[in-house]
């Protein structure tokens, strides 16, 4: 079998650590680990199949020989040290904002749309967290009839702002229950039993950065340039799984039956079904930690609209929101992708 | 000035304690003041005004000479004795679910419509405290513009299912702090570092209770028997403040302009806009505690939706969201009502 030499920028971060983990429980086919960090963090060692490898300076250098090169160390390292990775023949899967929305770049969601991956130039871009999670509940409920509009609303994990930022979380929740004064670090707000607008910049139209790019990168990743979709985007004291409350509309006269959408949903790879009424059983954040598939239920008719449905979903911010579907980008390249090139 | 004399029915719960905390500071004009509880609560003593009143066991003789009798003690407790206390005189002001739909019964937010309080016949019902904080937001807006439909999504606060239930959220999260195993009492599903649908029951809509009460009691309230809601009610590790997800549409071609949104928001009685885009300041749960007005903020024009705009509520679940709501439907009535009776 033919094995590949990786490289992770940003192995030390919550993205990171997670891919290292995932490269071996998977067993991705590698033939080297170059494990890559700010100068911080060169030097500390990380175990892989019982080895401890030693973080490296990230430079200009680092991806000689390199075949694949996981990016999660930010959206400015990533325009800095992208270009060279793909200059030095390495495929870049890149987690970071940086190229999302480059045309020239594919976005993608293996489940979703795989065969976007054979369309790169160099770089595969890894969707945000929030988006990636929605879309696998309105994947398979695509397939059953046209979507017209979504509106969302988020329940995000501290994750996704990191591995300090979850760290922050829960000191700060000790402190609030010993009735320590609290200082806010990471998150511009106390996040300890508080929520609040996503802790990114907010532009012109009211939107913060999160929220547009639910609205812009799903209309990316499905194709679809018409999608309309409206996001509000609330971090709350939750480690690591992001919820979503979805309202989803169907084209006039096309909604599915909730017993199709039940369908198409338990069907659809990497979602799982939670939804058990009389158990009042649905998805949530401590079931979808550190489950590789996207939990979806609590469908129900939209009392205000006929041609809507309500949902709610809850997904592992670190595995299929980043870690994990960077990975299955890879796996698909290697074993359908490179055949195309 | 006249005074009355005032019982409080469920006076040891997390709203009858703030209901007696309000009547002090308010200055309500007590002549006397009743605590009522059940058969476990008597005997406890609560201070008030600087005297320590004795909690008595809640039977039917309690409400002899009781001019008004605040109710919050469940459901049921309220459909065994409202019709007693009503029977002896009294005019009683309901926080539970029993009569809200009840077509004798007004169903009152005193700045929304309290000329509907003149009506009652023994009864007022306190709204729904999901349903309060999100017509605060609603009600400035439906002056510029018929409202059509909402979506809503809820982050509710512990608070809401009692003091109980604000106890289990404090005391389960220190025990997953210090990793010990939990064991949820109060909350069907673990509260710490989770969200789950509301524990309440679904229906076979799919709809919990909290939902069905937001859809079916804005339109009571509203007198807007074709007002459209949906509502997907989740409980969220937050102390006492509710915060909810609002898109509002408007009738085609009606959407207000967010300027003169913002400025009817600012005027409206009991709501505070917090809404200042360049410090990513908006209405947050943790200054909403402690507070009586509703925070309104976030307002932006739903991409998705050009009669549609966004917006976000923070409000307390236990002051607006019950006991303030309740005592102010007392004060109006005893300062314009019972002109009218």
């Amino acid at each position: 079998m033919k094995t590949y030499h990786v490289a992770i920028v940003g192995a030390t971060g919550a993205v990171g650590t997670e891919l290292l983990r995932l490269l071996e429980v998977r067993e991705f086919p590698v033939a080297s680990l170059r494990l890559l960090a700010s100068e911080r963090s060169a030097g500390r060692t990380l175990p892989f199949r019982g080895q401890s490898l030693v973080v490296e300076r990230l430079d200009a250098n680092a991806f000689e020989n390199v075949d694949i090169a996981f990016f999660s160390a930010g959206a400015s390292r990533s325009r800095d040290f992208a270009p060279l990775a793909v200059r030095s023949g390495a495929l870049v899967i890149d987690n970071s904002s940086a190229f999302r929305m480059d045309p020239a770049v594919p976005l993608v969601v293996p489940e979703i749309n795989p065969e976007d991956i054979c369309l790169h130039k160099g770089i595969i871009a890894n969707p945000n967290c929030s988006t990636i999670i929605l879309l696998m509940a309105l994947a398979p409920l695509r397939k059953l009839a046209p979507i017209r509009r979504v509106v969302v609303s988020t329940y995000q994990a501290a994750s996704g702002a990191g591995a300090q930022a979850m760290a922050e979380l829960i000191e700060q929740t000790g402190d609030v229950l010993r009735e320590k004064p609290i200082v806010p670090r990471v998150f511009p707000y106390p996040i300890a039993f508080n929520l609040f607008c996503h802790n990114t910049k907010i532009d012109e139209t009211g939107y913060n950065e999160e929220e547009r790019k639910m609205i812009f990168e799903s209309r990316k990743i499905l194709h679809d340039p018409h999608l309309k979709v409206t996001a509000t985007c609330v971090r709350v004291p939750v480690v690591r799984a992001h919820s979503e409350s979805v309202n989803v509309e169907f084209a006039p006269g096309t909604r599915p039956s909730l017993e199709e959408a039940r369908k198409a949903l338990e069907a659809f790879p990497g979602v799982a079904l939670v939804d058990n009424r009389e158990a009042n059983h649905f998805p949530m954040p401590i079931e979808a930690s550190g489950r590789d598939e996207v939990l979806v239920g609590r469908l129900r008719y939209d009392l205000s609209n006929e041609n809507a449905i309500d949902l709610f979903v809850s997904g592992d911010q670190i595995l299929k929101g980043a870690a994990l579907n960077a990975l299955q980008i890879a796996e698909w390249w290697i074993k359908e992708g490179s055949q195309h090139a």
